[in-house]
């Protein structure tokens, strides 16, 4: 492909570093022929490609169905990593893997029972990081609340209590609080344990587990339907006991790798794009939608580039991070160990919010940034509906390169709306603007129906929103990367 | 209450039993007056003393969250019945009930376990009725089918193997012949064990129990998600195996009751409508929507009746069957301990398929009856839209009943529309009448979503619900208790 730069470039030193870079005050930059003249065609063929195969959603559907779960520490993580680099290699992609250390926790057996007023067994998953019940079973009475103001209400009566968090489901941003701080609040009004609602607008008897901040007491997700029991329980003036047993415990930190798959840019080699998403799922999930979707679409979206023999001004990497769920140690150590690059990272994109029908990106960086990012999105992507530029929020991964001042941005589908952000509150799914709403549709939407639960399978995602997803990326990833300059921050 | 009979009623003797009757011969029933001219006062106040007390919500809730599954056999389900009979009685209702004994069929410790291409704990539900694996894990290599279709074309490959059945779900009648004979059929084959796709159109990783015809391999039900991954395994090439461990058996039968709660006809005191609802729950469910909310509906009906001291001409009977799910010897033992009085049974309307938003109820018999009752649907019921008469099925309890000549019916609501019929594909929720749709509506739909799962909890009900099918079936059941005749056969 031949790039037609119809602009002055700015070279100049920033810590040294001679960088690729925009002036403000040169002109506006509506002036300037940002996308080359053959971008368009480009951007075309991406899509068409992408359009064209199902490998990514083959793929995918390969590596969660015979590995399954690839939580941090355990060795199903590092073969599906060894799987992936295997595969990539294959697709003639450079593939790199830096080494990380990452915690190691162990569920071990667990179990919740309700002893009175009726005995139940109660479908539960420990919180990711919450230590054991010391080798017992915990059996104590229980007070459920329906959020941290009623916690501090009844203050007095929690000690040597489990408390039962019954908060209403509002967003997932809003509510996850309950999941994060439960059992540390619960602990410091002395109670034994915590069992939290899961953080899901829906669910059929469907625990979900999730990480927790530090704390002395044991945690554990409980379903919507038992808090929502143990709450009318306790409105008849029935007394709850409930019994706990979690062996749930920490070992030593385990060595795990991110991957790197890489197109070396041919004019700004050392000047970067990044996409990517996680390879590691919770250790009861698949996790073909959080977040297999989202690291195999940020892989085709390369592969897909590399195969049309495309080549960038700037070097692409897809970046699969590992242990986003329970210590990002990936993205942390991603950033540390390219500290130096990261002035030269024109913008990181992320996809961990689902890979269904996608609709543009949501970015955090300067409005500079998010007017060519427009100009992008609209040129080359508003045929296919995904050339949106919204919102200001990042992923967790992309958010330790945004801190260094990194452009950042999260890859936007439709149905991941509902519930994801405190100014979309959950709308049935009916409402949501589907470009062509249908039942499949409908079944698969719902990003926290699955969330963090055994039923992130890949029957909850589609090849054709797959491709759609590895289409964008792509689409956005060669554009940006061939942009006459980095974007500006 | 004051009845006006203003035709001349033909008394005659049938069986040598002398019964209120209609003659076809007589005249067009339309120019009759059949509805006495309090009726429609007496109805109002049925509906508007039913929409203004939450008893029916309450009461089920408490029932379920508090004895939990009332399976047959089990001192639980009889602890239900006590509480039920001690709660009617003090409504002041005559209550009977009546000996039945039930089979008694014992889930016991049951597992599976995908064993290659990789290893993962199934979720799984033993079917009702199925033999245990004999005390042994039964390990074997599984073929994945289709259909029965698929499985006869696969009849040499079957022996030795556990057969997995991953039908699509049409609608809940046609689809429901995987479970009841999934295990039979692949026994002929020389299967070692069956393994059903759960019965619904949607789940989250959500195993579905239910009876199934005797064999003597083991059957259970698995996942929509584990079903269809063994379907994807298996058109890669990968060989499955699969363990199967369960404790499964049955007992001798143990005795239980059909509860009867009786208004006496001041008239005709020895002929009957019957409305009916059935106690008994899968052992894994508490049993709100299957069928506790059927059940509490037709007792609040009469409970409604008997508290605004309204007198029918006929006896009205609530009949709370026992051992609905597997056996119906509750329905059974009524319809021969009653044989004698069922030429008197004018109709026997059966709640089962769900509380929600009524709109009518399903009928099965005369033409002549369907008009009368089409009559009396909308003239008292069509201000609450639940007047409508449509359909000829009738449900599993009143099917005795029918078989015997009665008229019968059941009770419709919306959304069990949804697969409940074979003219009546699955739709998409959203796209059901709902007078009011909302979220509420939205999430709480889909009967066959939560049935004979634990998850048939009474958070899928609303009380508001309940109320209109308990002033649906009030209204009904008084005005043909009132009628100048028996409903015409």
């Amino acid at each position: 492909m031949k790039m037609v730069v119809s602009l002055l470039l700015v070279l100049f030193l920033h810590h040294g570093v001679p960088i690729s870079s925009f002036s403000l005050q040169m002109a506006p930059f509506e002036d300037f022929q940002l996308l080359a003249p053959d971008a368009k065609e480009d951007a075309d063929r991406i899509i068409r490609s992408a359009m064209n195969t199902t490998i990514v959603y083959d793929r995918l559907a390969y590596m969660t169905d015979t590995i399954g779960p690839r939580f941090s520490g355990t060795p199903a993580l590092e073969q599906a990593i060894d799987w992936i680099v295997a595969r990539a290699q294959e697709d003639g992609i450079i593939v790199k893997t830096e080494n990380v250390m990452v915690p190691r926790w162990v569920r071990g057996r667990e179990f919740a029972n309700l002893i009175a007023p009726r005995r139940k067994s109660l479908r539960m998953l420990g919180l990711g990081g919450s230590v054991g019940t010391g080798g017992t079973t915990l059996r104590a009475e229980a007070i459920v609340v329906s959020s941290f103001v009623e916690l501090d209400r009844q203050k007095e009566n929690i000690r040597g209590k489990i408390v039962v968090y019954n908060q209403e489901f509002v967003s997932y941003s809003e509510t996850v609080v309950y999941r994060g701080y439960g059992a540390s609040r619960a602990e410091a009004y002395g109670a034994v344990a915590a069992l939290v609602r899961s953080i899901t607008p829906f669910g059929i008897q469907t625990p979900h587990t999730g990480s927790m901040h530090s704390s002395n007491i044991p945690a554990a997700s409980i379903t919507i339907e038992d808090a929502m029991m143990f709450a009318r329980m306790q409105a008849r003036g029935q007394t709850l006991q409930i019994e706990l047993y979690m062996e749930a415990h920490a070992l030593l930190d385990a060595q795990s790798r991110n991957i790197i798959l890489e197109i070396p840019g041919c004019t700004y080699s050392d000047e970067y794009v990044i996409v990517g998403g996680h390879t590691d799922s919770w250790d009861i999930a698949d996790g073909a939608m959080d977040d297999g979707g989202g690291a195999f679409v940020s892989w085709e979206a390369v592969r897909l580039i590399h195969a049309l023999g495309l080549r960038p001004l700037r070097t692409i990497r897809a970046v699969l991070w590992t242990n986003e769920e329970n210590g990002a140690r990936g993205a942390e150590s991603y950033a540390d160990n390219h500290a130096s690059e990261l002035i030269r990272h024109s913008i990181a994109l992320e996809s961990d919010v689902g890979t269904f029908s996608p609709n543009g990106i949501s970015f955090a960086g300067s409005s500079d940034a998010r007017r060519i990012l427009e100009l992008i999105g609209g040129s080359l992507l508003s045929e296919i509906g995904s050339g949106n530029v919204s919102g200001v929020s990042v992923g967790e991964d992309v958010s330790f390169l945004n801190a260094n001042g990194v452009p950042s941005g999260s890859l936007n589908v439709e149905d991941v709306r509902c519930g994801s952000d405190d100014n979309n509150p959950c709308l049935p799914y009916s409402h949501a603007p589907y470009p062509a709403f249908d039942e499949d549709n409908f079944l698969k939407s719902g990003y926290f129906w699955y969330h963090h639960t055994a039923a992130d399978t890949i029957d909850k995602l589609s090849s054709r929103q797959l491709q759609h997803c590895a289409a964008t990326l792509g689409v956005w990833v060669y554009a940006i990367a061939n942009l006459p300059f980095l974007l500006p921050r």
